[in-house]
């Protein structure tokens, strides 16, 4: 078992934390169901592969982390990844992957389970408050300041939801913990798409 | 078999070619292997899904093309569409299921094969030279003038490769019919991901 400790905060580092609400926490899921029977876990795969994919490289100044309803979070750490492809299926495998060794990972100790992908037992609060320790936490929403109007943060943490709204609780953590809530508008975007979106926009500035 | 002849001119439609150059031509292929045995054809699905979704809906004013193998096109109406989920599998069940339908598509002549989707046996030639009737040719390309440098049309159709570049045929009638080299860098982006941004540079603008 490998735990790491994640440092403080990481300048340059552009962060995402993907909020899945209905998808599996145990292995036993079918890869041919992403959208159904694994609760739109395809949403999520889809995001990994916004996060960190250039047209022929990983972007190695991402990190990337997925809660699992509020029971795990999954840790993809751009500049270790092996094994990441863009479709969804093999992503899909990866997390597969990573849940079944969910009894390697106790309390909030991290286990690596693939080269940079991490699970630990940390839910939606644990997760959010050790984002808000590495960077600025910024809350992708279509009724936020437009992204152009800031000047933005060396190391933004974006936090999205996946096909559902945030719930009251996450609000109320988001709101807590100080997040700045931010619009990429016009467009109301899937998730996957508003991180493609960002990674432009930052990109551009 | 329903025939549908697109209008010349189309104001207000945003439109996208992309150029799939190793995908299947025959339906026998396997769901469960896009990205291997299919010819990355996931990655022409997520184009599809970056194309027309909205968060909660489906552009209505968006035409979608899928060149397979210069041998045929697949044309997608975003005022038509039912059945379009914006997951890789379903995608490709319809492109598979289109497929199926290859007998009755004769010459230039289109066939529906599910609401909204059309197959013809159009190449790359005779899908290019039909969109430079329909619109503002334009190349996305990581050499191109920037997007944002430009007064975008109103009726672009831009034209995009797979995972591969452009053959040099390709980029040789993209220059005979006149059309534009854009960028939307300063990243090089997987082509569903371009599409993506191109969206949200043409609706903010």
């Amino acid at each position: 078992m490998q735990v790491r400790i994640v440092g403080s905060k990481e300048k340059g580092m552009r962060q995402f934390v993907i909020i899945g609400h209905e998808v599996p926490t145990e292995p036993e899921f079918s890869l041919s169901d992403l959208a159904g029977g694994a609760g739109r876990l395809d949403v999520l795969c889809r995001c990994v592969t916004s996060a960190f994919f250039l047209s022929h490289a990983i972007r190695t100044d991402v990190r990337c982390r997925l809660v699992l309803n509020d029971a795990y979070t999954l840790r993809f750490e751009g500049s270790e990844l092996r094994r990441l492809n863009p479709d969804e299926r093999s992503t899909a495998a990866l997390i597969r992957n990573a849940l079944d060794s969910q009894e390697k990972a106790i309390g909030a100790m991290e286990v690596e389970t693939s080269p940079g992908v991490y699970l630990s037992r940390n839910g939606v609060e644990e997760t959010l408050r050790n984002v808000n320790i590495e960077g600025i936490v910024i809350q992708l929403h279509e009724d936020g300041t437009p992204i152009g109007e800031i000047d933005p943060p060396s190391d933004p943490v974006f936090v999205l939801s996946d096909h559902l709204d945030f719930t009251q609780r996450e609000s109320d953590l988001l709101d807590e913990i100080g997040s700045l809530r931010l619009t990429i508008g016009p467009d109301v975007l899937h998730a996957d798409h508003a991180i493609v979106v960002t990674h432009n926009l930052l990109s551009r500035h």
